[in-house]
């Protein structure tokens, strides 16, 4: 059922041990009852000759409280929202109605509608938590390939510095108790032996962590590895993937995320908090009876946890919510908008009380700029646009490509081994480099930067620096340009950046898919911070030396700062992100939480058009959506259109060559022929029709309801055997007197199954799929029922439109 | 067919002059053609056994091209969301065919492509400019009630003191050249005089402005008065009201709105500023077939208009692209939520760049604050919240009274005397204090403002303030507390604030809905940052007589400022402004962009929930969805849920009682037996069966289309009279040699109508027509249709369940 390369690990139906995503064993059950408790109702109604069915809101009680298993969904399936929101109204009312009656269910009932806010609170406090913990445990742990801290080494190389009396302000990274691995081995020896030996433990201990965290995932938790995002992407389609959120999951992939992060590899936590926070949303959901019984509710919470995930990776709550809206929820009602950003803020301040980076910042790579832009400086800044679509196509490209390698080849056997082999390369060719040597998201904060006079960095060694001391502005101001001038220590940053660039390029295509946990838009970024910066720093040297032509004259005065080469990282930056990812409002506004000024909007918004447009002119999808594609998920994406000319009866079953539609008629059928029906065909549902002659649609009913109701009624209800008759009619026909005793079904028949004419085109049937969130749908000429379209038909057709492999759909 | 309340004006169908929201009319077809047009494409196709109607795309070509008015739709009707969409995919695909064979069609295809984006830049550019230009224009007159500037009449009284070389920075507002009307007049005098003339000089231009307001508005263009956002709201819906958004209402609106504001009235120009962006938006659409010719799409750029209309009015683009999307748009798809961005960003920085306030800043009551929020006072801010709502609940509450006494008796009969009355009284009572005088948003920003050092506003009045001029900080800090005691000036200000709230509270409930444009933000937020301004003044005296107690020592170290009653002001204003208009996400983020720290986002939070709730608690709906109702639009909100247990059966048409259903035969009928049904009913369409026997669906007519078609026949086919067969099957029944030529009309036949079963809840229903966008759905029973459910049956029996007149439902 299920193909190998989809998930990370190769056994599926090993996660026994996680929690299931929904968890409905709890509902108990007395068996040992002797009236059959699918009949309780029917039996005293009598038989109407009115059409209207008075008794079909009991339904979904019964379904609810009565037979264990009906309305709930097998893995590996995708949920019917109509019916689950069908269920929680059905609550809800119930909730309203019993409150006018008791001061208890008032209490009850108000408890109720607070709850979501309590949960929402809740998944704040615990992922902000979470990521709090995540950041100083990967701070320290990073540290540690380099050295230790003497004080104690709990300490990260910046705390002990802090805690040292002989740091100076210039230099805040020396300090004596700090001691690399080779000063603490060696003592003080030949500078060669110490970078060898630096450079070999740095490797050692990156193995180590990649291997700790590539075991930790295989063996206990499968589902943590990869960035998280398609799937739950998927998940809140209406997929259902047991234990993709379960507990193991969350604290499998939160350590591994830390081993994975320090050991250096080329990726970043940001995807990974988000299946974190969802993770700790599903697992609260257990304890609020309206959510864990609630598939659709659920998923709303899920929403809001995505929100949560990128408030706490990027400090930006608003832009969280909108990146929750624009680029992973499927169904997102306005009330959801309210609670995630609730969730989202709780979440920002849960981390910004905790202070992971002492800055009182939510983000290591927060920023001020304060020189603004000039017009002209928009070409840059779209030619950044252009290099991330660039990149985003080519990433996309290389990476499905190296990942179907993976999958379809003997290296998807050596996960493993895959995973040291990357970290051993990547340890090794980026030691040498300093900035491929600090982590991703402090290299980021370093290229962000606006260098200030007292930087001490490479990035800001300019000729002007060290010589003006004289203190006065004035003085300053006048040598302004020479201040601009770059520096010998530039030029070799500059290099190194370079190098790192081509190196972080091909590194992160080989990286993102791997077995361990790993998000890419801290690499995305990084990416195109390089760049940025390379650029910015030569537009900057260009306008310092040709400040006297025209172009550059009444743009950048003498003295000051004319170009910021950090906008054009950050600016670089979000046309990378924007490349891979495709977000557009969401990463806009994201960048914008970062810098805090409205003004830098027009230069990030250019950009992101930029490399949005070039991205997609080379390829329709995102790399989620690429993924979704390469595990065949039935993902049906909201954004696309539609554009073909097909109807429906070009995609509806059986097709023309195929054995009619398999039906059960309302009377006549007995409990043998059901099971015949249900053992011979896979479908997971069947029409079910007035006779066989006219075709005439009664309604609908699930092939996973029909079995566990039929062995039910076998196992409980007297006198049933394989001749007895099973009825879906509202009312008995007279049965011969010696007759075995009918089995009544009508309770789990959907009596209002959707319907579509064999004119309709496909276009609209896909609307109203995406809209409405149907698992299928029946197809009707003129009242003759003539076909049957599922989610899975449709994404085939679509792929065959789009002249793919049709087959490559593998889950309904 | 429409009741006189509904909009401002009695005359609705006088509105020839007003641009249609739609404009068909340039289709221009040559009817001399011999063939008649319907009949093109059937003739030569022969008669299918098949039932796959091949020619069936040809369809909406046919409609769209041939015969004028097929597929349009009537003044006060709503648009079929499913058959707009359809019409687009269909034109984008013609688009997309025909470029693959010509450069001249690729680079038409690029064009129509990049059109969306040229027409949100108009739309941003100029919107921008008009926001910037009433922001002048009304900074000018409401200055001219007071006096007026010697060195030129055009200079505002802010201007006027600029160029002056005796302005002081302590006394910005005081200059030789600018005088006051009595100061023109009289020389000087005694002050009684100055005051009296002054007084009268303020009433009469108050009455000129909102005289001529209201004689603009009657006489040019009705539908400029009010805020316009309840018929925004309902456009975007789907319904059609023509001549809203035209030119004329632009102009009028623009003219206007600078009228009523600089009267003094209480009212804002930030509803009416999403108007005239919807104006102008509708307008600029006509420059592209693309929108012009679509419903639908037309709506995507009206969605991206209102967000550009709350971004100049508040300076805030992605508070403005939230409040579309929360509280305005109906149908918001994410490339949507995209370009509003874009057009929400460039009209901000179009404002900018006129820079109306001087200030380089978008809105008059930009803020920032320095001192951080202490947790103990989220209690005041959740009574701010309490207040909020509780106002908004009564404003709503009394507005609609008011509004419906208006309706219902003679009132009403006198716009233009109700108009002058209410400005007549405002000006009166407005005069003598000094915070009513001011215009409301001059206020809001003066409340707002934290009070520094050197602020010589009566609200900054600290007994401290002159006192410590040692200059030291340390000093200032030492005797800190004292600068906060409250000085005689202030507690004058907290009895006129006092007073002001109550008489704006009263004032602005009587001004809103009457027939000059009024928007109702910048009077809800004036009552909010009044109440806010003392509570906040109040809690900081409280903490600096009680600074010795356990509960203040923490918190107010001496000498720091520990409450910004600044900040106090602007919960306040959210709150009140939540509690009339519900918004959530949107006015935080508005709020928040104003503010720009991300600190203060928890105490709005807090005021904008409690508010929320409390208005909540008292009734469900905010001021646009009851004025929405009071106009009895066909309105289906999309973020109530159905509660209630009903089936489709309880809701469709006709009931028991009632005759049959009106169906057509799609064989057997004749042209004169078409339209006597025509004639004979009302109904927006019917029903086309197989035979009147079986009632089996073929598909659904529309009465204009079929009105249209027939009378297209009689005039222009050979041959066709009263006598002649109507057919909507695709082959042609073998005629008696004799007969006249058939009318064939499959092609305006929709053979995929939406269908729901009787038993399908209404729960359902509901939520399939707002997804959809249905005009109607027929309710069928195994195969055999049973009844039509229409929008407006919907809506009559979501007022019946909730105990209102269903009867109040106008329009379809």
């Amino acid at each position: 059922m299920m193909d190998n390369g989809g998930f990370c690990n190769d056994n599926y139906h090993s996660g026994s041990s996680d929690d299931e995503l929904v968890d409905i064993s709890d509902v108990t059950v007395n068996f040992s009852e002797d009236v059959p408790p699918l009949d309780r109702d029917y039996s005293a109604g009598g038989c109407k000759a009115d059409w209207r069915p008075n008794n079909s809101p009991k339904l979904i009680d019964l379904m609810d409280d009565t037979v264990p298993g009906i309305g709930t969904y097998e893995d590996f399936n995708t949920i019917d929202w109509v019916r689950e929101k069908s269920k929680d109204r059905d609550r809800h009312r119930e909730i309203t109605n019993k409150s006018k009656h008791s001061t208890v269910a008032l209490l009850f009932s108000i408890s109720d509608a607070f709850s979501g806010w309590l949960l929402m609170l809740l998944i704040g406090l615990m992922s902000g938590a979470l990521a709090g913990g995540i950041d100083i445990a990967a701070h320290w742990m990073t540290d540690l390939k380099e050295g230790v801290c003497l004080n104690g080494f709990w300490f990260n190389h910046e705390h002990c510095c802090w805690a040292s009396n002989e740091t100076t302000f210039q230099e805040r990274d020396k300090c004596p108790q700090w001691k690399s691995w080779a000063e603490l081995m060696d003592g003080v020896s030949e500078q060669g032996r110490v970078n060898v030996l630096n450079h070999f433990m740095y490797v050692s201990w990156a193995l180590l962590f990649a291997f700790l965290a590539v075991i930790l995932v295989r063996a206990f938790a499968p589902y943590a590895c990869g960035s998280g995002i398609p799937e739950i992407k998927t998940i809140l389609s209406g997929f259902i993937i047991r234990g993709y959120l379960g507990k193991w999951t969350l604290i499998i992939k939160t350590i591994t995320l830390v081993l994975a992060v320090s050991s250096g590899l080329s990726l970043g936590k940001e995807g990974p908090l988000v299946h974190v926070a969802c993770c700790c949303a599903n697992i609260l959901c257990h304890f609020f009876t309206k959510y864990r019984r609630n598939e659709a509710k659920k998923r709303e919470v899920l929403s809001a946890a995505s929100a949560v995930g990128v408030s706490v990776a990027f400090g930006a709550p608003i832009g969280g919510v909108l990146f929750s809206l624009e680029e992973v929820s499927y169904y997102f009602p306005l009330k959801t908008l309210w609670r995630s950003f609730f969730a989202a803020l709780v979440a920002a301040f849960t981390l910004r009380s905790i202070n992971p980076f002492g800055n009182s910042r939510l983000v290591l790579f927060y920023v001020e700029f304060h020189t603004p832009w000039h017009l002209l400086e928009l070409i840059p800044f779209v030619l950044l646009g252009i290099f991330g679509g660039l990149w985003g196509a080519f990433f996309i490209h290389a990476n499905i490509a190296w990942c179907r390698l993976r999958k379809n080849t003997r290296l998807g056997h050596y996960p493993v081994i895959e995973v040291l082999v990357v970290t051993l390369l990547t340890a090794l060719l980026a030691f040498p480099i300093e900035y491929t040597r600090m982590s991703s998201s402090e290299l980021i904060s370093e290229l962000f930067n606006d260098c200030g006079l007292l930087d001490s960095s490479k990035l800001c060694d300019y000729t002007g620096n060290s010589g003006s001391t004289s203190g006065s502005v004035n003085a300053t101001a006048a040598n302004g340009l020479g201040a601009r001038l770059a520096g010998p220590k530039l030029y070799t940053a500059m290099w190194q950046l370079a190098l790192a660039l081509v190196f972080k390029m091909f590194i992160t295509v080989a990286t993102f898919g791997m077995k361990v946990p790993s998000g890419l838009f801290i690499p995305s970024m990084a990416v195109g911070a390089i760049a940025g910066r390379l650029l910015g720093v030569g537009m900057e040297q260009l306008a310092v030396h040709n400040h006297e032509r025209d172009i550059f004259r009444g743009w950048c005065s003498p003295g000051a700062d004319c170009i910021t080469p950090g906008l054009y990282a950050m600016v670089g930056a979000a046309a990378c992100l924007g490349g891979v990812t495709r977000m557009t409002v969401s990463l806009v506004v994201i960048m914008f939480e970062l810098t805090g000024g409205l003004e830098y909007i027009v230069p990030l918004m250019a950009a992101a058009m930029t490399s949005k447009w070039v991205a997609d002119a080379l390829s329709r999808e995102s790399i989620y959506e690429a993924h979704i594609r390469l595990n065949g998920y039935p993902f049906l994406e909201a954004k696309e259109e539609f554009r073909h000319k097909t109807l429906a009866t070009d995609v509806m079953r059986p097709r023309r060559s195929d054995p009619p539609l398999s039906v059960l008629t309302q009377s006549g059928m007995t409990v043998e022929e059901v099971e015949r029906l249900i053992a011979d065909t896979t479908y997971s549902g069947f029409p079910v029709v007035i006779s066989q002659l006219s075709q005439r649609l009664v309604g609908f009913v699930l092939r996973r309801d029909l079995f566990i109701s039929l062995e039910n009624a076998r196992r409980h209800q007297d006198g049933v055997v394989s001749v007895s008759a099973v009825l879906f009619t509202e009312c008995e026909s007279p049965a011969s007197p010696g007759a075995p005793p009918a089995v009544k079904l009508r309770s789990i028949l959907d009596l209002s199954p959707f319907t579509v004419t064999v004119h309709t085109p496909m276009e609209i049937v896909v609307d109203i799929f995406r809209k409405l969130g149907l698992r299928q749908c029946l197809v009707i000429q003129n009242g003759r029922l003539l076909g049957i379209i599922t989610k899975k038909d449709i994404l085939k057709h679509m792929a065959q439109m789009a002249n793919r492999d049709p087959e490559s759909i593998l889950f309904n």
